[in-house]
C-alpha cells in the first residue's frame, strides 16, 4: 500500500536540496565568471539522435518512451509470431531519455549552428537517465554539470577550464589534485611500440593502473593481443618518475620517434606552463596513465581526485575534435569538463564542509496566540519580509510547546512572540533559539538583530 | 540529416535561459521568504502511482517508459493474437514520466510522513511531461512551480499564499487581478437548486462564463441535464454585482438555506478581510464563476489574470482536503499555488519587462593579440574574476574585427585591450562598447569602472 519510487531514483528533501543547491549554485557562479552561458535541452530526444552514440551497451541502457496511442498497430503481425524485443522496440518507441549532456549538446550545436556565436561557450546542469543496475553511488537518474567550449583549437581554453575547476573546488573547500594527460601522448606510445591499431586496448588497460596495479595491467595488455616486446616497451613509460619537468623531458626522449607523441608533449607543456604561471590552488599532476576510457578525446585529458576522501574521480573532461561529425557537421573542435555532482555531494558530506547557508533557510517563526495576535504578527512579518527576512507564522493556534517544537525541529534560529502587551506596543519579543535570549523589539530592530546574527 | 527534437519540446538557448532563470529565481526567492523549502522528486514514477489520478484522458497522456531488457517475454503469446495496445502496455511498462507535481508531492508526503514536520511547506520547480497534441503555448515538456502547505486547516495559509502571489508579481512588475472563490459556495449553489449531484456539471459549465458568456453557459447547463427552473435559479447568482462586500452580503442571503454555502461565504470573508487589512498590490476580485475545472478543490479557489495582456490564467491554486487519501493517508488538508512559468514568460516578453540582469551575463571580453599578451590578459582577468567580474578572453589570435564582432554580437558591455604598451605598464585599455569611450586602467580600476556602470 505504501507508495514507492522506481529503484535507482531518489527523492530529495529540504536539507538535501539545500546542500545540492549549494553545490549547483557554486558551480553555476563559477561557470558564469568564466563566460559560459546556460542552455537546456529536452529530457526526451529522438532515438535517432541517441542510438549508436554510446556503443551497443549504451543503446541498451537508454530509457525508451513508448509511443502514444495504439502503438501496436505499427508492429507487423509476422513480427509477433516469434517476438524479438529489440526489433519490436524500434516499432513502438521513437523517443528516449537523454543519457548524458554531450550528445544533446552536439545535436543542439548542429541544429542551431546559424544562431550561435563561435566559439560557443555553454554550460548545462540537468538530470540524465541510465537503465544501469543500481548500486551504491550509482543511480538511474542523476545530474550532470557540464561546461564546454566549441569552435576553437586554442589551448587557452584548456588553461581557462583548469582554472575554472580550481576555482570551483576552492570555493567548495575541497582539496584536490588535477591530473593531466594528452591523448596524443597515448597515440605516440601506441605508435612507438608499433601497434597504433591497439590504441584503444592500450588506453583501456593502462587507465586501470591506479585500481589494479602495473602487473595486472600488463596481463590485460597481453590478453588484448600485445606482444611481450610491446608490453615491455610500455613499462618504462608508465614508470617514469621525477618532477613534472623531468618527466616531460624523459617522455620527450622516449617518444622522439613519434610526431604525434611530440605534439602531445608540446601541448601538455603549454597547458602546464600557462596554468602554473597563473597560479593554482590545487595540486597539478601529470599522469601518463590517465586515459578516461573514452575514445572520444583527442587532446588534453583532465581528471580531478579529492585528496582527503577515498572516492573515484569527481570531475573529468578533455578535448575532442569531432563532437558534431556524427550529425553532419565535421571538424568542430572543443574542450569540456563535467562535474560529478553526486560524488561531490558525498565528499562534502564525508568532510562535513557545508556552510551555514546550505541548511534550512527560514530565519524566524512567529508564534500564533489567536486571531488578533496572528493578524498583528502577519503585519510585522510583512514588514520584515520586505526587508529580506525569511519567515513564517505558525498557522494554527496550537499549544506553545508544539509551536516551539516546530522551530526547534526545523532549526529556525529565531522565534517572534506577540501577545497582548507586544500588540499594545507594536513590538515583538524576539527569542534567539540558540542562546535563549529574549528582547522586546520593533520589527525594524528585529530585522537588524537577525541580520547581525547571520553575519557572525 | 539535420537533427531535430521531438515535437512539443524545446531547446532553450542562452538568452531564453537568462530570462527563464530570472522568472524562476524571482519565484524561488519569494517562496523562501515565505518559509517554503524546496524538494525534488524523480522524473519517473511507478505507473501504479500515476495511473487513475488524472482521469481516463490523463492516463492516455502519460508518457510511459518501456521496461528494460527482453520486455516481450512478459507478454502472454495469447495476448498477441489480437494485440490490444492498452492491455499490452501494462505488461511492458512499469514507469511513467510525472504528469504534474501534485501527485508526486502527495506520494512524497505519504512515503516520508515520519520524517516531515507538520505543517509541511514545500515548493517544487521541475518539468512535467504530457503527451498532449502540441499547439501554440502548449508543450509536451514544461516546468511547473508549485508551493503547497499541508497539515493545517487554518485560513492563515490562504492569506499567506495570496500575499506570496502578490509579491511575486510585484517583483516581476506584472499588473494582475487575483480572483477568488470558494468551492463551498459552489456546493451551496448546487444544494440551493436541489441538484447537489450536479455540482461537477455546474462548476464545469460556469467556469466557462468568461470565455463563452452567460447564454452559452445556460445552454450547457441544460445539456448537462439541469431543469429550466434550476438554470433560472443560478442566474441571479452569476449576475450579482456591486462591491465585494455588497456581493458577499447578497450571496449570503441567496444561500441562506445552505449550511455549506454559508461556511464558504464565511471563509471568503475571512480571507478577503485578512488580505485587505495586510494590503495588496494586486486587484482582488471575488468571482463566483471561478471553479478551475478541478474537482479536487474543497475550499478557497485562486486564479491570477494578467491585466495588460490577453492571456489565460497565469497562476492558480486552492485548498484540497484529501490530497493523500488515495495513497492511504486520509484527512490531510492543504492549500497550494502553481505558477505557470511559460505564460509568465509570454507576458514578460509581450510587455518587455525584463531587467538588465535577465540577459547575457558576461561583462568583459579580453582581446587576444598573441601569446605574451594573452598570458598578461589572463593574469588580469584572474584578478578581476576574484573581484566578481564575469569575463572571458577571446581564445584565438583572430583579426581585431572578428574579436570585437563577438563582443558586439553577445552584448558584452566592455572590451579589455592589452597590447605592448599596456603590458609594459601593467594596465589595460577598457573600452565601453555602448559609448565607445576608452580608458587606460589598472585591473582594480577596471573592476570599479565595470561595477559602477552596472549600477546605473
Amino acid at each position: 500500500m505504501k507508495p514507492s519510487i522506481p529503484k535507482g531514483t531518489r527523492d530529495f528533501g529540504p536539507i538535501e536540496m539545500a546542500r545540492r543547491n549549494y553545490i549547483f549554485s557554486t558551480i553555476r557562479s563559477v561557470f558564469a565568471l568564466y563566460g559560459y552561458s546556460q542552455i537546456e535541452t529536452p529530457a526526451m530526444e529522438n532515438l535517432s539522435t541517441l542510438m549508436g552514440k554510446y556503443g551497443e551497451e549504451g543503446d541498451k541502457l537508454l530509457f525508451k518512451i513508448l509511443n502514444s496511442g495504439d502503438f501496436m498497430k505499427s508492429v507487423d503481425p509476422a513480427m509477433l509470431e516469434n517476438p524479438d524485443s529489440l526489433r519490436i522496440t524500434s516499432k513502438i518507441s521513437e523517443k528516449g531519455l537523454r543519457y548524458d549532456l554531450t550528445v544533446p549538446f552536439a545535436r543542439f550545436v548542429v541544429q542551431h549552428r546559424n544562431e550561435l556565436q563561435m566559439p560557443f561557450k555553454r554550460f548545462q546542469i540537468q538530470p540524465v537517465w541510465r537503465a544501469d543496475r543500481p548500486q551504491k553511488g550509482r543511480y538511474r537518474e542523476f545530474y550532470q554539470c557540464d561546461a564546454d567550449v566549441v569552435g576553437s583549437d586554442s589551448l587557452i581554453n584548456e588553461i581557462e577550464l583548469i582554472q575554472l575547476v580550481d576555482e570551483v573546488f576552492r570555493r567548495l573547500r575541497i582539496n584536490i589534485a588535477i591530473k593531466l594527460n594528452n591523448r596524443k601522448v597515448l597515440s605516440g606510445i601506441a605508435e612507438l611500440i608499433g601497434a597504433p591499431e591497439k590504441l584503444t586496448d592500450i588506453t583501456v588497460a593502462i587507465d586501470k593502473i591506479d585500481k589494479i596495479g602495473i602487473e595486472k595491467v600488463n596481463d590485460e595488455l597481453r590478453e588484448r593481443g600485445l606482444s611481450e616486446e610491446a608490453v615491455s616497451r610500455i613499462q618504462p613509460i608508465l614508470e617514469i618518475s621525477g618532477s613534472t619537468d623531468e618527466r616531460l623531458s624523459r617522455l620527450e626522449e622516449v617518444l622522439s620517434g613519434s610526431e604525434i607523441g611530440q605534439l602531445g608533449i608540446k601541448e601538455l607543456r603549454e597547458v602546464i606552463d600557462g596554468v602554473t604561471s597563473l597560479g593554482l590552488n590545487a595540486v597539478l599532476e601529470l599522469d601518463v596513465s590517465l586515459a578516461r576510457g573514452l575514445n572520444y578525446y583527442t587532446g588534453t585529458i583532465i581528471e580531478v581526485k579529492a585528496l582527503d576522501v577515498a572516492i573515484g574521480s569527481i570531475t573529468g573532461g578533455g578535448r575532442y575534435d569531432n563532437l558534431t561529425g556524427v550529425f553532419g557537421m565535421p571538424g568542430l573542435s572543443g574542450v569540456g569538463i563535467s562535474f560529478g555532482a553526486d560524488r561531490i555531494y558525498d565528499v562534502l558530506n564525508a568532510l562535513d564542509l557545508y556552510p551555514a547557508e546550505a541548511a534550512f533557510s527560514t530565519q524566524v517563526m512567529f508564534v500564533n496566540f489567536g486571531d488578533a495576535e496572528a493578524m498583528a504578527s502577519m503585519k510585522m512579518l510583512k514588514e520584515m519580509r520586505l526587508a529580506g527576512i525569511k519567515g513564517e507564522i505558525f498557522p494554527d493556534k496550537a499549544k506553545m510547546k508544539k509551536q516551539m517544537g516546530r522551530a526547534d525541529a526545523l532549526g529556525i534560529p529565531f522565534v517572534a512572540i506577540i501577545g497582548e502587551s507586544e500588540m499594545a506596543e507594536g513590538k515583538l519579543t524576539l527569542k534567539n533559539m540558540a542562546t535563549g535570549e529574549q528582547s522586546l523589539l520593533t520589527p525594524a530592530e528585529a530585522v537588524e538583530a537577525i541580520k547581525a546574527c547571520v553575519k557572525q
